[in-house]
């Protein structure tokens, strides 16, 4: 199931679909189409009809772990997850997840997502410190998607604040690059809705992708954020959510979210 | 079940059971007693007497959620927890889930933590920002209990970053003092292997609850910092899980836990 790294997966899949879209998978119970039954088996079964229409547009799937907990629907994740291996093994699945704790512990949250359910990828919050991520790093197959600059308003209360003449999110970006990255398994999430942000932390990182979240529903722009990210072979995982997952509320559902996924596609590569 | 906010929960079980002492349930398959099957039904087995054995001494319980997702046992994480709220009513639940994303995911979380499992107060990561922590702290009855200064020796990497002379994790104090805690349901975690750090945030942040792991097998000093952090009603919840959940690996298993936990309240109360 994971064969090949999170890494090489997504290097592969930038060149051999031309993308670099990743759909989020969030099933929120309140907005899924009418079709699907609100419970764990119409979560799992809205999912999979997603990947059937969009698998092969796609560099990668991030499933959000908290739309599934709150309704304790871990099966519908599992089963998901399992779904995406199974129809589109050369994809990476992301688990965002954005976990984060002291070592002994940071070693159970790393068996929930490599082990349980079997993600190429897991995003994590670096505020506990470099040994809180050991345990990520160490999978060296695996993916660690860190946070760095978050697409949210509040991203500035701490990420930007200075010390020494440096944002905590350049700090975050360095030590991602200099001293956590010796597996080559780094990656960091910077929000779409900060361009200038993102060319900094790209100017520092050399060429290590960058999990972008935040256009569509949050507003970032296309054309800015892939001129400030986007390297020779990809760079970027540009996450788009409720954009296209819920394109539509009706039967055409499937097809409204591959002709959402097929156009952010085609915008993003107008400026690669 | 949650009638009672978290702080009246805990105002009322530092005073009537005279204990600071909060037992972590982080039922590690690798080190729970041999008597207990390694499932689903054995970690609720023996996360029920360990409760069983302590309820009397302690002011709160604190189950690790990553020890049970590791494992896909969120049935006896639930099945601990409603076992909690109908052993000892009156003494609080903290889920520790260190959550943190941006506001729409928050509300999952939120959701997770507070409506499918019920829990009085969740731990909540701060990287993201003031407005992340809203959907939890506008539950004005559960606790939310923010990273401040964390116990592990990473924590000096960022937490200690300063700017404009001020340590973020001081930072991360004044603002769940000044701004966050409108509803009075605040609390801030600051290791109890940083007695100094300690003594620095409770000058801040006035009678501010502080949740206090790292003492047992992190090696925390409980006098330094039961007189860093204590205050008249009480102040601290004092975290032992290991110590505590391993004392014993046999039969005596919940016997030698009570005996920790009643050795570990009375060690604290020596310098209440």
């Amino acid at each position: 199931m994971n064969a090949t790294s999170f890494i090489d997966k997504l290097r592969e899949a930038w060149q051999v679909r031309q993308s670099l879209v990743c759909v989020g998978l969030d099933p929120d119970l309140e907005r899924m189409p009418v079709q699907y039954s609100r419970d764990s088996d119409g979560i799992a079964a809205f999912c999979e009809d997603i990947v059937d229409a969009t698998h092969d547009l796609v560099c990668a799937y991030k499933p959000q772990i908290a739309y599934f907990a709150a309704r304790g629907a871990e099966e519908a994740l599992a089963r998901t997850i399992a779904y995406i291996h199974k129809r589109c093994p050369r994809v990476p699945v992301i688990l965002d997840a954005k976990r984060g704790d002291i070592g002994s512990t940071a070693e159970q949250y790393a068996a929930e997502a490599f082990d349980r359910y079997g993600a190429d990828a897991v995003t994590v919050n670096p505020y506990l410190g470099g040994d809180s991520l050991q345990p990520f790093l160490r999978r060296a197959d695996r993916g660690v998607i860190i946070l760095c600059r978050t697409s949210n308003e509040g991203a500035a209360d701490f990420q930007d604040l200075a010390s020494e003449g440096q944002p905590l999110f350049e700090r975050i970006a360095v030590q991602a690059a200099s001293r956590w990255n010796t597996n080559g398994n780094c990656a960091l999430v910077v929000g779409a809705t900060w361009p200038a942000q993102l060319a900094r932390v790209r100017s520092l990182v050399d060429d290590m992708p960058l999990l972008v979240p935040g256009v569509g529903a949050q507003g970032g722009d296309v054309e800015q954020l892939v001129r400030a990210g986007r390297t020779a072979a990809g760079g970027l995982i540009v996450n788009s959510s409720r954009a296209i997952l819920y394109a539509s509320n009706g039967d055409d559902a499937p097809a409204a979210a591959r002709a959402a996924t097929e156009a952010l596609r085609v915008q993003i590569n107008r400026y690669r």
